[in-house]
């Protein structure tokens, strides 16, 4: 899984982390001059100052997450690249263009710097493919057996687009319901990892930055989106389930129009898991008026990663708070959130 | 420690913390719905979607901070009230007036909801004595031994003072250096606490907001206050040496005029710490013009913990990138930043 570093560990005079470099002092300063401000440079974060002082006009957005996925490298991304898109498709669900990154680790004692610089690379890149800069930010380390590894806090801010009028008060009886591409592809790449299964093809995480497609929808259908959320813990049945709750409407949507590919449908199958019920990553669903859900469609099929969108449902004045699915032998059955656990530490 | 709980732990049907609850589904809802929706409750927080949503003008500041410190309950406050403060004092540094902080937790399976809801309690007391809103949060849990109870991140975001201008760069020869209050309570209360000492009086940490000291201290001097830091890890040593460092400018400091309360002096010395490089929590230093350094020292001694402020020291031409301490028996010696671990998990 390790990829071939594009760019090298610089000479440090330690090859894992220990508690000093959460110290303050010269060890962190060591480890944050070699691993974070060169790396991560840019005028914002070059002050090296207890925050980042900068301009902001009008509306915007703010999201946080804090990042826990084991392993922290997986088929199709690691921690560092995961900590990244995932903040930045939480501000693109509130139709923002994430803007400025803070970033917060928590390292455990002895975590090897080469994975550490193989996590700090990914970010950066990933930092340049949603074009976000990390401006401020914070590590501390805590003993070996107190931590795994390396935890990730990304908080970001960004400009909310100024057609965007995303709000779950916006949804009503009517409109559709599409999703952006297929089920379960993070959460079966992670368990998969995990139990070191073996499959035909390479199963990799669907991680991806969604700012450009939103964006690009939010321009041509503006207020007509009325809702979008990112599938992941929980899965769909989950998100659908909170949608439901909160717009007290119903929603309805149909087995046969939900994209899962066979191999994922195979390790679901064998794992038994419910591919309603598994994190997704890179994924969205957009909540649109009737009048332009072909045309949503037609669009997000068009961009690179959404060849599987599909039409997958409605909101329904009917059974309030409720999701329905019709499935595929023309039953029809409620579909719940997820209770309990499913799989820990997915993102 | 554990303090009467104003406000009663909600009936729910488990009592502590389980890989369930991070989820993302009813148990996570269940628990946000209990402990953090209803507590914080603000119409931004309410949305309980993916970010908040808001309108800023202007220069902002943002910063962030993971807590990992341990014990999470000590004398004078617990990992949730110094989350808050932390973060709101890293605003003020920047010159800035915490508004909104968004609020993560890295949960250890097995926590007891007792502890989580004391923390979750003086986060709320502690957002009120601040001005501040929690506006979003994420949490997450890991297997019992792979964290250490909780771990808190804050980021937040607010408003620089119109009159502000804290700049590294600001910062000229001949600037006076000004400290709020006694040095090191906070690491001597915490090293004390983890090490079962007993001293006459009890010692507690200094966590406080100083947004309302900063702000007043703006209004009255603004651009001629050049510089603001909180000395938290590393001590005073280490923030004077980054700031001679970046200011590529000397810092002369006069041993007798550094506040240290008798008992922290003496539990020092009993345990070898120097309080120069011991974390303080609620403890700033400001570096200002000359013209202004004795009327802002008046300013600080009325504030309310102010009574010990002292000035402790000049900006030089001479010696750049060093810090001198001139002794109380007129010797002079080099203070270093902080080599290696002196306390882990003090913040």
């Amino acid at each position: 899984m390790m990829m071939n570093l594009s760019c090298p560990l610089p000479q440090l005079d330690f090859d894992t982390i220990n508690l000093g470099h959460g110290s303050g002092g010269t060890l962190t300063s060591q480890l944050l001059d070699a691993g974070v401000f060169n790396l991560f440079e840019n005028d914002l974060l070059n002050k090296k100052h207890d925050g980042a002082i900068f301009t902001l006009n009008g509306k915007v957005a703010m999201s946080t997450d804090t990042y826990v996925v084991s392993p922290i490298f997986f088929e199709g991304g690691n921690i560092g690249d995961l900590a990244i898109n995932g903040t930045v498709n939480d501000l693109a669900m509130c139709g923002a263009a994430a803007k400025y990154l803070t970033l917060g680790f928590v390292l455990e004692e002895g975590l090897k710097m080469t994975e550490f610089w193989e996590i700090l690379l990914s970010i950066k890149t990933a930092c340049q493919a949603a074009g976000v800069q990390i401006i401020t930010g914070d590590t501390k380390v805590v003993e070996k057996g107190k931590g795994d590894k390396i935890f990730i806090n990304t908080t970001g801010i960004g400009q909310v687009h100024a057609k965007a009028d995303i709000d779950i008060s916006n949804i009503k009886a009517g409109d559709q319901i599409i999703l952006s591409g297929p089920l379960a592809r993070h959460g079966i790449t992670i368990v998969s990892h995990r139990q070191g299964l073996q499959f035909e093809t390479t199963m990799s995480s669907d991680t991806r930055p969604l700012n450009d497609i939103i964006l690009k929808l939010l321009d041509e259908f503006g207020h007509q989106i009325h809702f979008l959320r990112d599938p992941t813990r929980g899965g769909l049945a989950t998100v659908l389930n909170e949608i439901a709750v909160q717009a007290q409407l119903g929603i309805t949507i149909a087995e046969k129009n939900l994209p899962v590919e066979e191999e994922v449908q195979g390790a679901c199958e064998m794992l038994g898991f419910d591919p309603l019920y598994v994190a997704n990553e890179g994924l969205f669903i957009a909540v649109v008026d009737a009048a332009i859900a072909q045309q949503v469609l037609q669009q997000i099929k068009q961009w690179e990663f959404g060849s599987m969108a599909s039409l997958i449902g409605e909101v329904t004045a009917e059974h309030p708070r409720q999701v329905i699915m019709k499935s595929k032998i023309g039953g029809r059955r409620v579909v719940n959130m997820l209770a309990g656990e499913q799989l820990p530490r997915i993102c």
